[in-house]
Order: C-alpha cells, then sequence, then structure tokens
C-alpha cells in the first residue's frame, strides 16, 4: 500500500506473461510463439528500409497496413483497427464497449487477461461454466444482457466452436457486442468471423500477428468490424496514446500479410505436427484436448501435471502450467518444430513411465 | 451515439496530433521531431539484428534498456519505467497515481492531452493560469492538495523551470505526486530532474526519445522514479498490455542512449539553429517567447497567426497552430536544419512584408 498509487495501482493483480527466462536456452513451448521464423520478406523490407526516416512519427491511423490487410480479408481499411499487439486491443475495446459497472459475458475457462481488465475498468464479469469436457454451450450464450468474449479457438483448451456456431451467437445477442478473440484461428481449418462483420454491427472480430503470422516480437495486432465500432475503438486509442505501432513494425505487417505462400506453409506445417504430437501423447496415456490451435492441452491419467512442468523444466523444456482449480492437472505445450517435438516427446516418455 | 459504444467512447474528444499529410512533401515543422536521422548505430544493430527472432516475445521488462539507461542517467533500472512512447508512460501514470473524482492540477496552457487524458479517467482537473507573459510562477504550485503534471519546458511555449524551481515545487508537495513531462528537456542547457529522485519520493520525471534522441518513428518512452511509484506503472502496465515495446524498439532505444557524442551534436546543432531562428524572427517583428525546446512559439505584431499557418502551408511548410482562446495568434514551429530554416525565414518575410 502506498499513498502515491491510485485503489486500483495499488489492489490490482496484474497478468501473468509466460516466463521469458534467461538463465539458459530453453526448448520454449510455453507461450504459444511460432516456432518458425517471420517471412523472409520482412528482414528484406526492414534492413532495406529508410532509417532516416525513424526520426519522425509513424501514420497514427496506420492506413497502408490496414490496406493490405482489408485486401486479404475482403473487406475495407474503415473496418479494420491495428493495435500493439491484440492484447492493447482487447484493453481498448473494455474502455471502447463497456461502462463501469456492466456486465461483460466470457467462458469460466479462456484467457484469463479478460478478467484482469474487468478488474481495471471496473466491469460486473459473468464466468460462464464450461461443459465437463470443457467444449463451450453455446446455447449459454444466447440471448444474453450484455457484452461477449469468446476466444475461439479458446485458451488455453484449444477447442474452437464453427463459424455456424459463432453466427448463431452473434445473431441472437442484436442488443449486446459480441467480441471473438481469434488469436488462434488460422490453425483452426475454419473460416474466420470476420466474413461475417458486413452482416452483423455487434461484431468484433480480433486478430493477432503473434502467432500464425511470426512475429509476437513486433507487437501487432488487427480487428475488423463495423465502422461504428472501429470509430469507437478510435475515440479511445486517440484519447490514450495517438501513435502505438511504430515504423518497423508497420513494414513487418505488411510483409507478413503479403506473404500468403510462407503463411499457408508455416501454418500447415504447425498444424501437421500438432496432430502427430497428439497421437503421440494419447499412445503415453494423456487425454488431449481436440485443439484447433497452436498448442495442446493434456493431462495425464498417472503423473500430475505439475510434476510434468517441473521435470520438463529442469530438463531444458518450458510449457505453461496454471495453478488455477479446474485446470490445474493440464499443462500447456506449445507446437515447436518437429525435431522440438521429438525431443518433448522422449522427455515425456522418460516422465511418464516412472 | 452508437448503442454498442461505452460513454466514454461515444463522448471523448480525443486528442488531435499534428497533421501528418500525404499529398505532397512538406516541410515538416509542425510535429517536433528531430530534422537529423537516429545514430547510424541505430541502424547497425537493427540491419544486423537476429531477424529470426521477432518470432519470440520481447522481454516485457525491458531490462536491456534499462540498464544503459540507469548507466547514462546514474541511477538503478528498479527507478526506470520503459513506455510505448512518453504518451503511453502519461496515460499509466493517470491510472496509477489517481482515483475517478481526484482533482489534478496543471497549467491552463500545456500540453493538450493532460485534459484528454483527465477526461478520458474522470478526474476532477484543475488548471492554473499561466501570467500575461506565458510564464509559470512556482509559487501558485506550492503546498497544493493533489497531483500535479508540468511539462519542463513547457509546450507549447517552450518556457521552463530551473532544476531550483522543480526542487521547490516537488518539496512543497510532499504528500502528492509531482510529475515532471520532460519531453524537451534535453533542449534546455538544465539538469533534468531525475537527478532528484532519490531524494523525493513524489517525484515522476518522464522523457523521450521521440526528440532529442531521434527516433519518434520508434516509440519509447522512459520514466525515473522511487521503487514504489514505478511498481505502480508496472501495475497498470501488466493489467493493460504486457508486452508494449516490441524487439526492434529495444535496440533501436540502447544504440540511441549509448551514442552520447551524437545526441550531444545533434542537440547542440538544434540548439544553435534556434538561437539564430530566434534573432531573425524577432528583427521581422515577431514576439517570440524564450524557447528551450526544440520549437518556437511566436506571434507576429501584424499579420494573424493564422493567417500565417495557412500561407505557410500552401508554400509547402507545415507549422502547427492551435485555434485556442489564449494563444490563437500563435505559431508552434519546430526547429528544423539550417536549410529548412532559411527557406522558413524567406517564406516568412514575404508573409509579413504584405
Amino acid at each position: 500500500m502506498n499513498k502515491f498509487l491510485s485503489s486500483k495501482a495499488n489492489s490490482i493483480e496484474p497478468y501473468t506473461p509466460g516466463e521469458q527466462p534467461r538463465d539458459k536456452k530453453y526448448i520454449k513451448l510455453n507461450t504459444n510463439e511460432s516456432p518458425y521464423p517471420p517471412s523472409p520478406f520482412v528482414k528484406k523490407a526492414i534492413a532495406e528500409s529508410n532509417f532516416d526516416d525513424l526520426r519522425l512519427y509513424p501514420d497514427p491511423n496506420v492506413y497502408e497496413l490496414k490496406k493490405e490487410i482489408a485486401k486479404r480479408y475482403n473487406t475495407k481499411e474503415n473496418n479494420i483497427f491495428i493495435g500493439n499487439g491484440s492484447d492493447e486491443i482487447l484493453a481498448f475495446s473494455f474502455m471502447a464497449f463497456f461502462d463501469k459497472g456492466d456486465k461483460i459475458y466470457y467462458p469460466n475457462i479462456t484467457y484469463s487477461f479478460y478478467s484482469v481488465y474487468s478488474s481495471l475498468f471496473d466491469l460486473n464479469e459473468v464466468k460462464i461454466p464450461l461443459k465437463d469436457d470443457f467444449t463451450i454451450d453455446i446455447n449459454d450464450y444466447k440471448n444474453l444482457d450484455s457484452g461477449i468474449f469468446i476466444a475461439n479457438p479458446n485458451a488455453p483448451t484449444g477447442i474452437y466452436l464453427t463459424l455456424t456456431q459463432i453466427e448463431e451467437i452473434v445473431k441472437s445477442n442484436k442488443d449486446n457486442i459480441v467480441i471473438i478473440d481469434e488469436a488462434y484461428i488460422d490453425f483452426a481449418f475454419d473460416e474466420s468471423a470476420s466474413s461475417l462483420i458486413d452482416k452483423y454491427d455487434n461484431l468484433l472480430v480480433i486478430q493477432t500477428f503473434s502467432k500464425s503470422r511470426c512475429l509476437a516480437g513486433m507487437r501487432l495486432g488487427f480487428a475488423f468490424g463495423n465502422e461504428n465500432l472501429i470509430q469507437g475503438l478510435k475515440n479511445i486509442k486517440y484519447s490514450f496514446n495517438s501513435y502505438t505501432i511504430n515504423r518497423l513494425s508497420i513494414l513487418a505487417g505488411i510483409e507478413a500479410i503479403k506473404d500468403e505462400k510462407y503463411f499457408k506453409d508455416t501454418v500447415s506445417k504447425i498444424i501437421k505436427t500438432r496432430e502427430n504430437t497428439k497421437k503421440e501423447l494419447k499412445l503415453l496415456g494423456f487425454n488431449v484436448l481436440d485443439s484447433r490451435s497452436n498448442f495442446l492441452f493434456v493431462s495425464h491419467k498417472n503423473v500430475f501435471a505439475e510434476d510434468i512442468y517441473l521435470k520438463l523444466k529442469d530438463n531444458g523444456i518450458l510449457v505453461r502450467y496454471f495453478k488455477s482449480d479446474i485446470i490445474n492437472n493440464y499443462i500447456r505445450v506449445t507446437i515447436g518444430t518437429d525435431e522440438e517435438m521429438s525431443t518433448f516427446i522422449e522427455n515425456i516418455k522418460q516422465i511418464v513411465k516412472n
């Protein structure tokens, strides 16, 4: 308790990002980064860019990147918002679409940052329990009386709803904003809900460059929605920080979006590795949720998850473990390269056989 | 009015950043950028960096950059906070040190973003009038009953308070946080108030890489303060967006801080150009405030400021004009290169002789 801090700064329990240890080199399967580098055109564009211009502010509206995203996703620049990572867009969304005290709905297991935002902005969170198998019952989300956040695929389960299911939720909540957080959608074999934004004025869809675009290090997220929703996000952004995206991030984003072949290749590789890893873990006695993301959420029939996490860490392999009640016997494993996953499986074999 | 937006997103009047026109090439003297490129080591470090690592999240704590700043400013990493531009640190400060309804003091002419933040976070702003000559009377800021923001040098006047005057204000407000926004301090011939943070636990000092470090395009700001204040900022940041600084901005910042010679050279050049421009404008009938920043705030005895602004714009020179009452007969002119300022002066001569 410090007398100079606001009650919020004194009391809030911040989000805990995944470990970024500096003590030694790990096989990092803990923060859902891509195991593959960004498109080679990212390097080329940045290395050959005009460094003298770094003295100048970037375009606050990030128009050139919006143009490329609009082209790729068959929409218009005015339906796009760019943020400093999708987390920034989430934060702005809590400010743009909710007043203090408003109810906000999301699953009881999902990206844990939502609860932090609800606390930061004094919202009244209502957590809707998942079913016992960790799936979402979409009937729980129909005809609600306030805004809804759904991560699709969900985190940390990786389980996803089809586009048809998402549309049912959006359609039945005409007076409530529905925000679909699609950080992992590119790994799901299904279409993004961004295809629905012209049809529904209550739908915001958030994506990121951090996973399927291999650019976690450059901090870029984007959102699709009706112009009114985008304007709401802009009103908050321009009242908070006008220039959140720097010049080199803009360049990186443009090249990553344009290189569709590289994107498809890396996503396919990750999906293939994921499906292979699923099979191997099942053979070793794991319950493996049907993840459509770039990670697996798994639980072993005999060995407790925290033990697996700690033993892997000792062996130089980092996975994510959440102490939270319902999921405290699960570990979340990011899909790495085939080679990294072989090493992981070899280690797991030793751990579960004892 | 849109039914999905929060009352804030519907009603707030956002900050208006300086024009970034795309219609033609201007001599840009409107957003206080440096006319000089960043240190050549910035280019070298980025072009030679490991682009494969852009797939990985950056260090959320930005430790390596803090280390360099700590060395340069003779302080400790735990006394430093890094933000995505100083605007982000300002925004976090409003959240970390003020509760809804709290009073907040600043001069009635200053960086206009402060008022936007007060509105965004529902603070009770108290604007203390400047004296008729646009200077601050420090007695107005002694023994107040709530937190204080002072831009030093002030914007858009460029007038500054000495370190001794700042200390008097800080000392007399032991129970209130005093935030000194030093975006332009390096152009002031005076020491940063960061030298006082070990002595006063109520002092936060904010600086930026956007002006004297020639890196507006990379979005980097930093703050100095007692560990408790820094912790307050961190609590807010980790509840808002864990990774606000990307990998290449970190590299750019490190090189810009390390290249002390380049920093001193460019700052000296800008100061020299500023003092020459002051003299010339005075000879042309301008009232020139005693700016210690990288811009001048000037008013002509015969020609109205808005006319000057518009005619300069027609001629391809952008300066900043604020329509606000008290200062509506002033233009703010960023100091460019000697060559740019010669062109500016030639144009001004034509405009004021008619």
